[in-house]
């Protein structure tokens, strides 16, 4: 496989923004090697690098909340990939949709879907 | 500001992934640090942390592209932001609305909004 234009940081990791392919919601951010790119590629399953545990990890291998990857896109400087995917049952391991689940600002006055846990915000002072 | 709970890495940055609050089209991924998250909280308008250049920047000072800031989230790690904002003209440098306008799999057979540019397709073999 050739990806030589993707850009890999120092530690060879490219950070992931994992997308709902029909209602757009963004699931989660993580990471891949080259590596973990290619299983994803060749398995049509989100494969991520796991920075803490340092092991590769499929997406719902334990949870059966498994990815299926629809497209995958990159940016303008090639260091950031973007993957449509239709995520089976939640992203989130604490049951959450979405990782995204708490506003950091503002705590109201928003237009976009309402968060599940307004009390966890961060209080701004 | 007591933004304690938040995970900022070993340069003291975060990642932040950047929606249009609308549309849900994922615009760019950037980076901050304490200083250009205050800076985006007081402004109501996006800055960043350049690593190339090694400056703060605001989204839109030198091309009026500005993004103004509706709500900012942060994932259960608390280590990734993500920013929904309305895009005065286009996120990205090469004057595409998003960066992410180009494809590395599938080059079809897709039910996303097409790619402008997939003659740039990374070739996968």
């Amino acid at each position: 496989m050739e990806l030589a234009k993707l850009t890999f940081d120092e530690r060879g990791l490219i950070p992931v923004v994992v997308q709902q392919h029909d209602t757009l919601e963004v699931l989660m951010v993580a990471w891949m090697d080259a590596e973990a790119l290619d299983r994803t590629i060749e398995s049509g399953r989100a494969w991520y690098w796991s920075r803490s545990r340092q092991v590769y990890w499929m997406k719902g291998e334990t949870s059966g909340h498994i990815q299926e990857v629809k497209e995958i896109r990159y940016d303008c400087d090639a260091d950031t990939l973007l993957l449509f995917v239709d995520q089976v049952g939640v992203a989130c391991h604490t049951g959450e949709r979405t990782c995204f689940f708490r506003s950091l600002y503002p705590v109201a006055d928003r237009d976009v879907p309402a968060t599940t846990h307004d009390g966890d915000n961060i209080p701004l002072s």
